[in-house]
């Protein structure tokens, strides 16, 4: 299949520090590649791939500290992909509703995979006015504030095999890892940890915009004996930060479309304790690969039981639901399926007229 | 003509509060429709206007708190404006090069009005994916970071003629007006004065996104008896605030686009101090309407000779180049060069293929 694969400028492809939508689409990009298919990828220029690379800014913009204004780049590149549309039989954005417009017009099928929270009001109306463009939800979560849309599938994002490794043997800590933000409650993994006495080590990154909360909220906490803050972990580090750790501790207090966190965790074989919000209870099976909570209080109650998860089957989970391979999979299967189905083109009219447009310029 | 105007929806049109871009939008349009044109004008819902209103959202998005995602209602908004595009004789869009991939599909002409510095790096290569599309310029000085796009005209800002009245006497005092933010330099202004030893008056608000720079830079300066800080004014209030003065003090240091400060300024009879910055000195003639500068040494050395400005003749200039009437003139006039030249609208194709369309839906 001719596939095109978009991808937000702010990171490369893949990031070179943190950046969840862009590593995801090079884990889609380059298992596509490996399975033969013929991809265009559409990044920064500093991206590294397999597939052919079409950049219409050499640096992301992220690390592009001039940068004023973020749309500009974006709006090149989407014209730059529509103009040469009929070179593929599918084009996958990640550009959230940016492309929209394009899409409606595209003489092929356009799969926009959503990797955000849809539960903001001034949503809404954008995606109604775009109602027959076919979307890809990250959970069936994702998908309830808009559930008019045309979903075309869920699929939840999946990790290369072997980036982290099974560690059957618990750990004597709990772990807490992602960015430091509000709505991520670190402040409750830490309550959490001085209630049950079990020491709490913290791997996260601080954003400029989050500088004042951490400041403000979470360092004052941080100066107790069973609390660690050990800063951002790359990768390597990330497989043993995690894989030693009794549970990954997920105390998010917000919709979660995914949370990558969560199949990090199963992978190296460590249970998740998480809240009962967005995409959690989908990803995390109470009982089976964590447990769930509705609140700090129930969170309390349910540490004990924690060493009672057979990490061998958070594993196994990982290996059977989150993969890149049946991420891929599951793609693959959604560009065949809006390829064969009835779905409705409005642009395909142009094709149909390609043959005269000669004469009309 | 048929005319859609297609304004920003950050601020209401006209805005509530300050938003240069909605108010010369609400200008456009009043006039348009006094001289009996059929205008649309695509807004927040909370805009007044005598023209038909096509409002995307219900209220403008700066004063909506809750608003996190800006480009959404935009792009609903842009949509919804070129699929009635056929209704049009030309669409006068407001917002950048936010809805170039659409003016170049349009079966009608776009004509697109800048309103904000094009010096940014990462602005090229959108205005050079679209460079066939026509642009008007708000200053000639404005253009020069991108010469070669479609320039179609340079239309200066106008104010309504009765809006600020002549004051033929010069006050005592130095004005300073607009936003408090580092390249306004209202450090400069304040030097000035106390070298000067003539009071300034100091009508500004303070972003939030400035309020650093004032707290850091320009509040420990206030603290003089030289200085006055008045906070906000409104229209009624600017017109003795301005038109009191002796001089209004200009010592922009950045590629102003163009400065509606200025022909306020003008409007009430107050000669400029300014700089030599991006379209000062085409707005201010140099011993006419104003001293033009090049450093705050030199504009110190200026204060002397303001006095021998002719205050009538500001008003004066302003009458003849800088009016609502005279923009909306200047428009039509670009309205109906596009109209009638020889310029290519690749989206022209869509009409002729009209009649087949029903078929291919």
């Amino acid at each position: 299949m001719k596939i095109a694969q978009v991808s937000p400028l702010w990171e490369s492809v893949p990031p070179k520090m943190y950046g969840g939508t862009e590593r995801v689409v090079s884990y889609i990009t380059e298992e596509l590649v490996r399975q033969g298919h013929d991809v265009t990828l559409f990044a920064s220029g500093d991206s590294l791939t397999k597939a052919k690379l079409e950049a219409p800014c050499n640096q992301a913009l992220r690390l592009n500290t001039g940068i004023f204004s973020r749309e500009a780049p974006l709006i090149s590149m989407v014209e730059q992909v529509f103009s040469v549309a009929d070179q593929f039989d599918v084009i996958h954005s990640h550009l959230d509703f940016l492309a929209f417009s394009l899409a409606r017009r595209s003489p092929v099928p356009v799969v926009t995979t959503l990797h955000g929270r849809l539960d903001l009001p001034e949503l809404a109306p954008v995606f109604r006015e775009f109602s027959e463009l076919p979307l890809v939800s990250i959970s069936n979560s994702q998908r309830s504030p808009l559930p008019w849309c045309n979903w075309l599938a869920t699929v939840y994002h999946g990790l290369p095999s072997d980036l982290y490794s099974a560690h059957p043997e618990p750990g004597q800590y709990l772990a807490f890892l992602g960015r430091i933000a509000p709505e991520k409650c670190p402040d409750h993994a830490i309550e959490l940890a001085k209630r049950v006495g079990i020491p709490l080590r913290i791997a996260a990154k601080v954003d400029q915009a989050d500088r004042a909360y951490f400041e403000r909220v979470v360092e004052p906490l941080l100066d107790h004996p069973l609390i660690e803050f050990v800063g951002e972990v790359t990768d390597v580090q990330k497989n043993d930060f995690i894989g030693n750790a009794l549970a990954m501790v997920c105390p998010y207090d917000w919709p979660e479309p995914f949370g990558l966190v969560l199949i990090e965790a199963l992978a190296c074989g460590t249970p998740v304790l998480g809240y009962r919000r967005g995409s959690i209870p989908e990803i995390i099976e109470h009982g089976m690969t964590g447990l769930i909570s509705e609140n700090l209080d129930e969170m309390t109650k349910h540490v004990e039981g924690i060493s009672l998860i057979d990490r061998r089957r958070c594993r196994q989970v990982f290996e059977e639901r989150f993969t890149v391979e049946q991420m891929v999979r599951n793609y693959v299967q959604a560009y065949q399926q809006i390829l064969s189905g009835p779905q409705v083109f409005p642009g395909k009219r142009n094709t149909i007229a390609e043959g005269m447009s000669a004469e009309w310029l």
